[in-house]
């Protein structure tokens, strides 16, 4: 059965195109740099906001006019399977990703909600074995319901971390039935909504042990997809512990983690965070840690994760410009964890937005990739930091310098002179090479 | 030669006193919870708002009027000692804190400014044998002349490493002659102002070199003084390296630095990085990292670092009930890193101000100290947490539990019940502790 | 039926209370400069937040344990409204306020919709009959619904705007039927979610005309509350058209309904527009506009309306001074659109959370009314601007000057001289004022 | 004399060039839609960033490197002028704009700093008899010197009222005598630092007699410029008077000032106040109150007024496409109130950064000139509001309809149907007209 009969196979027709239903400048097989758009690119699309999300917002219900509204229960989640790998198809999406409640509904009890996800894996396995589309990524959905008020493994409540561990180990044991090249941790409850009654050394020191026994499990199966953890600042709680890469990677290291996890960094939450979305990649790829992306982006007006669809061409093209210097994404992707607006609720505008996301992306590829091939920022970067090369620089890298030789060499040498940073010049060149490819 | 002649010795008169210049909750020999609240608070005088600051703001020129501005050059240096010790007396300040370029003026060469410097400490020493107050921590400013335009430690250019070297070397001689309790770095030019033309992994890692070369040269020369780092997001730069707490600890921790600093937490910076005062002080104590407090306060409207004397009982009594929790802050103190406004811009503001902020967080530490004798959020925190210490949950933190046993807990499992977090009436209670010591 | 057995009537004992469920400061027949503290502070209960939310946040789903969850459709709502009178009298609330859909559930079509509405209103009026509660406003709820998504009066579906007329026409026969005090707009979807396919002009004159239509249906039946508009800068739209009180009122006269309007602040919301609440009521009183206020707080750190009870001292002494100063607020009160955190999920909660609301305002009353005695500020705001009052100031003001005779005297005037403005000063004595009650 | 050898004329060469020294996109007489390039972007370079700007921040001194550095006093302001025209020339640029303490030093005496005026003025006379470049604005700066610290027409002092009002009397004989095309108030220091100490009402009410003064006198000596406001929410102060535009409206329209001015919109000052840059051009257009723009970006991630060069095509676009909208800006136009980055401190940087800000104008109103022509959006809005062309849609828009017609039309009408927003469609659509003009 087909859900989006009105919506054709969306081809590349290119930049003169005014079909809104084609692509303008993602065209998978062409090469970049080595590479098809489509091994560089690594689109995913996000099960949540495609398929079970309703359009609801704070002040309103849902407006979300969906092919399976008609359905309940288990019979929604089949159809949505169904009308999941029909968007794959149309829009030749190599990868996806889901939370475990997303695909299928919670029961009444654990064992009853594990069965409901036993049937809805096979028939995604089914699947699996001859679409194109592979799974990016799964994770256990351990915010929406009330059980998790007070935190999943940051709880106060040890059966709710008990239940949060059950949940995790069925959702690594179906990362391992699907072939899942990662697996996710988004706390969107493991922080606190007041200090006044939060022990936050117990809550972090749980958090350690939970993922000790997840990166234990995953071994113990033979799970080899990559751990990620994706950082936000907050929303829904006051003050996410995993507020940002660098606070990520802080704790990792506090509890000897770090070798097990990388990024999967969102540029929404990056901006939440008070950073650009290419500040976070940067970080994450000098620390070896650039995993994967949630390739979004939100309003900067507005305080809250909008989860919108990447269109922006800066952003795209300096993120593609940080992915191309990591040497790719490795098992990650560009997973599309973004969302129509309430106001576009018609089935189209899943097309529409995501035609709008990978063409963004695609083009900011081909300005990325010309950047580094014309050596832009890397000729400029190795004049500028050049006194490090040769000198009393080159000693202070080889660390054969000290507080001695340094005072000395302050004290007898000529007046110091720098030289201009070029910001302006740098970013009217930018704008040359985004209209000009 | 008296600076403060309108402004007499200020005591403590009690919370009835209308007298501007006096203290209303601040009796230093008083004791509260065994010791007394000099020795709880710790207070600090920062040199370079009460004595150098002037008063401009990005749209205009200075507009303080200082007892000292009929001198110039080293003869103003000489009366702003002058000046300090007098005002350091008439506060009964037990502690002050000041950058190498706040007491003495820089000269035509480094030679000629070390000799300033030499002058100067040598005066300050000389106070420092009959005053009470001693020295807090003192610092390098690294940031106000042109040449660190493009960073200190982290430029790139090697001169100014190099010159940074020296005057770090200078500024830790200084601090063992002057017996300094701290040495900071706040890193202002420590970041970026675009990405497009920076090397961070080469910046953070001669950052890095630069603080093990100042370990190793405090080793050398015996100064035993504990190293803070002072984090701050942004402003000057568009962005800095140490943006809070925790990406300062990740910092620490990737260059193997961790055992030698503790954090220096500034409220203002706090709330800039986005999270609260409080926040940024409980992550550092339970990382065993909380050195030292710039106590200050900013406007949550504005967004940049206004510095302002801390009025905010709410914020004072968290930061003192944090600081009681850790013990105390060691060798750190409270340093007043605030200033008057552009408009409170008379001498006698300078003590207003102080007063201040002073009998704020006496209040402050007289609450916090009745909140802990009185168990009211220790109580509260054990009650919500007691599931781990018993059953499932003790075997959680004991390593005992791993994802089978967890899983079967939670396969078993009665129902799960949590309890309300009751965060109105604890922050009305908080109130009432608040209004009726 | 009572619905909250386990709470009882709440008194007042008393700041030394130990109570959580008594006034610690909310004395309703204390008498405060001439008025008892109950006629000051006309405390409203939201029917919204207290009876009908369900706990719902972006990220989980509802998390409240009402004793009304039994019951579905009509019974439910009749459920509320005999625990809404069993609250009310329990916290002795002189108030409440409505939307139209808070009450009576919709039915299928517009007509049954009313009809439920009439059955709730008449059990309503019953109530009203004999409690000492009364209805401070009601509104319609034009947000909700998914009809709504593109706006209500600033919709771009005149069948929209049309249902508006017939719903805010209805429960302006409801607020007659009632004797509310007040009508309030506030327009959660009159704004915009892109400016790429609106047109902001139409939009607006649709507003006007809306404004104008519902002024004259009031005059029509002799509906006389006052109209309210409760401005909000955003959330749900990106940018609503209501943004802070002064947009309101440049709206208001821009299309001459300034007559019949004034506004309802959110503290919430004023510091969403970036102003103090306190800002937001000073700019109304002094237009004569202030009419009611929405008694919440926000948290400053994050970007959307959390609608938490009011518990900040600093706040609710500001407001109240405002208030005072506006020699009261008429019609209008201090309604509670607060709710009690999603962890904060027991019937209780709304005890407490309504309990620490209205002490922290009777404590702010208390403090303001005291400030106002002593004519704290006043007097230094008449000493201030004095120069007014007298010569070339007294010119100015009384229209006798211009620019040539201002010339005049700049050109032949003394040097000019400012005073400092003393603000630390002042804010160590609004906290003496707060302590020492 | 000339300062900038460096730096040849500044010719249009094509979006292929390499010369950082040229223009890619502006080429002056390029005709769109009627008009030339130079007619529609009336650029106007800012003397204040351009030439006295010294690359201070709150953290570091100057740093900019100009060749009139040499100079001091009036040497120095007679260097500048001549600097300025050669700029003016190598740039094209058909307007500039100051503040009178920009162009001219202050003397001891208020007669004395006219009389440095006059004698610039006189030199800026003679250079535009034969220059091309016009004076775009001039203004007076009253909020630099300290004596403005509480406010200049918003003073608590009335020996400041009278100081400003002889200064803007001889701004505006100045303006007269260069045959400005507009007047501009940014009240810099119009608001306050706290209401603790603040008569708002008196404050306001000042400011109306001034702005009435300085339109009586523009009359009385025959000024014909247009008066324009410029809105920004705050920096320096904490709160500033004249918000955002529809701020600035309602005080114009409360003292019956609003037939006098217009709006000069800043695209930092919009997103400090919460909005777009166009929306505030978008709000001032459809209230006819669209005078001119001070073109520039901010940080969206800093809070302070960064005054970058525009270089965002996104912005730009949109920008030119309300001022195409408008008809043009008239007698305003587009003033680079910018300045190049305290790193930037080369003369060259100058150049650098008014071609990065030039072009992006440039194309930003080719896109916009092509998005009006093929009516994209206007099609779009067409279609979207077509209800309100016929049916009970034009009833409501013609003043025919009543809450008792629109009723009537809800009772019996049949369901509502919307339709979708499209904003992801459109967001694509703008990409594709930026890429592929
Ligand atoms: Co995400
Ligand atoms: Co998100
Ligand atoms: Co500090
Ligand atoms: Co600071
Ligand atoms: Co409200
Ligand atoms: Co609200
Ligand atoms: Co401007
Ligand atoms: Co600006």
């Amino acid at each position: 059965m087909a859900y989006f009969n009105g919506v054709p196979q969306i081809n590349f027709e290119g930049a003169k195109s005014s079909n809104p239903l084609a692509f303008k400048y993602y065209n998978p097989q062409e090469v970049i740099a080595g590479k098809t758009m489509e091994e560089h690119l690594r689109f995913s699309i996000a099960y949540w906001h495609t398929f079970t999300h309703e359009g609801s917002d704070p002040f309103g219900t849902g407006t979300m006019q969906r092919p399976w509204d008609q359905y309940t229960g288990m019979d929604k989640a089949k159809a949505r399977v169904e009308a999941a790998f029909e968007l794959f198809e149309k829009l030749n999406a190599p990868f996806f990703a889901f939370h475990d409640r997303d695909i299928a509904p919670e029961g009444a009890t654990l064992q009853e909600t594990n069965k409901n996800l036993d049937i809805i894996v096979a028939m995604i396995k089914n699947y699996l074995k001859t679409s194109k589309t592979k799974l990016l990524w799964n994770t256990a959905n351990m915010f929406t319901h009330p059980r998790f008020l007070h935190g999943a493994a940051t709880t106060c409540n040890a059966d709710v971390f008990a239940y949060c561990a059950a949940q995790v180990k069925k959702a690594l044991e179906i990362g391992k039935e699907l072939e899942a090249e990662n697996y996710v941790f988004w706390g969107g409850r493991e922080g606190y909504v007041t200090l006044l009654n939060t022990d936050m050394k117990l809550e972090l020191d749980n958090l350690a042990r939970f993922f000790h026994m997840a990166v234990d499990y995953a071994k113990e199966i033979g799970f080899t997809g990559q751990f990620l953890i994706e950082p936000k600042p907050k929303e829904p709680t006051k003050h996410q512990y995993d507020f940002d890469a660098q606070t990520a990677m802080a704790f990792l290291r506090a509890y000897d983690l770090q070798d097990y996890f990388k990024m999967n960094i969102e540029a929404n939450h990056a901006t939440l965070a008070g950073h650009t979305f290419q500040h976070e990649l940067r970080i994450s790829r000098i620390n070896g840690m650039l995993g994967s992306v949630d390739a979004n982006q939100g309003d900067m007006l507005l305080g809250w994760d909008t989860d919108e669809f990447p269109t922006d061409l800066y952003e795209t093209t300096l993120a593609m410009y940080e992915i191309l210097q990591n040497g790719g994404l490795g098992k990650g992707g560009l997973n599309f964890d973004a969302k129509p607006r309430r106001e576009s609720f018609e089935p189209e505008d899943l097309f529409y937005a995501h035609i709008a996301g990978m063409d963004t992306f695609a083009r900011g590829l081909k300005v990325a990739a010309r950047l580094v091939e014309d050596r832009v920022f890397e000729s400029i970067v190795k004049e500028r930091y050049k006194s490090f090369s040769e000198g009393i620089g080159r000693d202070i890298v080889s660390g054969k310098a000290d507080f001695h030789t340094l005072e000395l060499h302050a004290l007898h040498n000529k007046p110091i002179v720098n030289k201009s940073g070029r910001q302006e010049q740098l970013k009217g060149l930018l704008n040359q090479y985004l209209l000009e490819m």
